[in-house]
């Protein structure tokens, strides 16, 4: 196996992988797992990858587990970059592709996360599986522990789409509602997971959802020929999946896969949620609690990162930006790409076309750059929430 | 191009391509592609195929189109067969695989279909298109008439859950509610295309639709290694999945990728619409008018196909059968495989795994044999219909 450890990413504690971890002991910062590189980039060749699972088990050199036998795998990964020359041209953009996440299993990226933190959960030999979640997270969560036969409790705030409740339920998981944000059934969840010795697979918490959410990161890059774009645009509630990409950039220049050259990681807020686009602004490290979070893009509404400082700090060294888009323009934004491309994408997919058509407008990418918009969710899911704004 | 005729499937009239055309203008059957076999077969190899696109265009040797600048495609097809040991040791199987079609672009097993027919429409010159639906296939429609750049427009009952108006409008398609069903919505198209001048997609009048169809066949024998199952259950509207998934085991065998050993093929239907089961079980070569469907599974809601021939023909020669399923079989079988795999499905998809059930039961399949389930859509845009039964 070429995991190798477990380093604080605040600190220099590290610990030995193979026991269930959740933040640094010494500084409470998440952890992110570290491989034997020069092992994995042996194997993790261009010409050997032509061939593998159309998965993102098929980086199985860089995730926690590499034996196929133990993955809980629903074909999560190995999602479509689709060239979008007319949602492109409407805004006076020549190269715009789209990460579509919205055909991952339980129809949105979180499947990646939690198809990697449930398989490690039950290796670690866990019973029980828990986490607070928007939405999707939980029906992912829910998904991937019926799938390995684990028991899950989700909890999400009570103003969630019925939608939801029906899915998660569906897959045998036990779901509570919460009268709060996230942030607040994420406190409530962490309180019954300590009593009941629950896996607790909150983001960044855990530290191997992440893993599966790298491999965007991964993706991009091979279906981009090992190179990467100028510009990525994502939707960012706790951030896992740029912080993930980030690493993944890392981890691929490490191994000769990519050179040193990063796109511009442009962070996509709510205004009525912007933590990371106020310190971004101010010049801030980290990011303090958003005071009366709100909007539809329910994904969106996390007023408080536990990776703040991981966010801010690969926006900032990539030479990117954060920018927060209106509830109109969100769903102004699935209307453009889903009559310019037949793409009916979530609100956080809106969100970030809404933002690049900012960034055009404000001179921050020009004509010609090479731009990839993540559509992280199906809008299916989101017909209850953007139905009264449609 | 390996495209070099189009045959009738009734009498013995033969077509050029390169021409729109719809049913066989001597005895209005549908009509099928056929291909320079002998052509494709040089180069449509299984390690050749290992590299390619995963896309349904990967088989592109025996598409209409083979120039992949004229494709207009979203990623749909190269979905997932996914092992499913414990939904199959719920009811006493050993070996039941789903084919889980519901990561397509717009959430359904539709896209591959009109992925094929949108493309052709385009390279014939159609400047819009059109087709009656039951929900799926119309928001197909528009997403690839949009990505194409044409008009659309869908007939669709009235009872038609309101997800699909949003997602189908929102791709810029003109969506017209009928008072009525399936067939008397496909009337109404008809006349206008008629009047207009717009291309037909009507499944099984246009030709092209079976051969996206058909692509599912193919996938199934590559993800199997090229073999293929000893039953294939298949969630039976029009037809066509079924019709085409025949069409290509016959072109595969033909091209030396498979032996003649075929699926028992299992039309599985709603008691409240089940025409096929009927013809079936009289014997007869097709089915009559079904009166007074109903369904809450929309897409069995088809009273009549044009390719009831064609189905009955292709379960008949399989030694297959046809099953109907019961609207609370249907709900429990969504509710049995998502408990059990983590997937939620589309109730036609639940009304497959309750026929499996079903023929278990009666012992016309025995615990060691392979069985591909066909989940041919998302739960997520059934949530409308299938709430009131839950
Ligand atoms: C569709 C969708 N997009 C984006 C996000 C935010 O993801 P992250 O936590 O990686 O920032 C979520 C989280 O719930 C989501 O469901
Ligand atoms: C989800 C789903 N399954 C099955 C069907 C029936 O398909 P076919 O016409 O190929 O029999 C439909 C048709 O609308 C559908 O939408
Ligand atoms: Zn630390
Ligand atoms: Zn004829």
């Amino acid at each position: 196996m070429a995991l190798t450890r477990l380093d604080c990413t605040k600190c220099d504690r590290t610990y030995a992988p193979g026991v269930v971890l959740n933040l640094c002991t010494a500084c409470n910062a998440p952890l992110f797992a570290r491989y034997d590189l020069e092992r994995a980039a042996r194997t993790l060749r261009p010409e050997a990858l032509a061939t593998r699972e159309r998965s993102m088990w098929r980086y199985h050199e860089v995730m926690p587990v590499e034996d196929p036998a133990q993955w809980l795998t629903l074909g999560e990964g190995w999602t479509p970059l689709l060239p979008t020359p007319r949602l492109g041209a409407r805004m006076g953009m020549k190269r715009v592709w789209v990460k579509d996440e919205s055909g991952n299993p339980t129809g949105s990226f979180k499947a990646r996360g939690l198809s990697a933190a449930v398989t490690m959960a039950k290796v670690l030999g866990a019973k029980a599986v828990c986490l607070p979640s928007a939405g999707n997270a939980g029906s992912a969560l829910g998904a991937y522990a019926a799938r390995g036969g684990l028991e899950a409790h989700v909890f999400v705030p009570k103003d969630i789409a019925s939608l939801f409740l029906m899915e998660t339920r569906a897959y045998g998981a036990h779901v509570e509602t919460v009268d709060g944000l996230i942030t607040d059934a994420g406190r409530i969840c962490a309180g019954l997971a300590k009593e009941h010795g629950w896996y607790e697979c909150a983001t960044l918490k855990e530290p191997y959802r992440v893993e599966g959410k790298k491999t965007m990161g991964y993706e991009l890059a091979e279906q981009l020929g090992w190179t990467l774009p100028d510009v990525i645009l994502y939707p960012t509630g706790g951030g896992t999946g740029l912080i993930g990409m980030w690493k993944a950039f890392e981890e691929m220049e490490t191994m000769g896969l990519i050179g040193s050259k990063r796109p511009r990681m442009v962070a996509v807020q709510a205004e009525g949620c912007a933590p990371i686009v106020k310190a971004h602004a101010e010049g801030k490290p980290d990011a303090p609690m958003w005071p009366g979070a709100t909007t539809h893009a329910h994904g969106l509404r996390v007023p408080k990162a536990l990776g703040d400082f991981l966010i801010l700090r690969a926006v900032k060294e990539s030479g990117g930006t954060a920018v927060a888009v209106t509830e109109a323009e969100i769903i102004q934004g699935v209307k453009d790409i889903s009559a310019a491309e037949g793409l009916f994408v979530a609100p956080e997919g809106g969100a970030c076309v809404a933002a690049l058509r900012k960034l055009q407008a404000a001179g921050q990418v020009t004509p010609d750059e090479s731009v990839v918009v993540f559509n992280t969710g199906t809008g299916f899911k989101y017909v209850e929430n953007m139905a009264p704004l449609w």
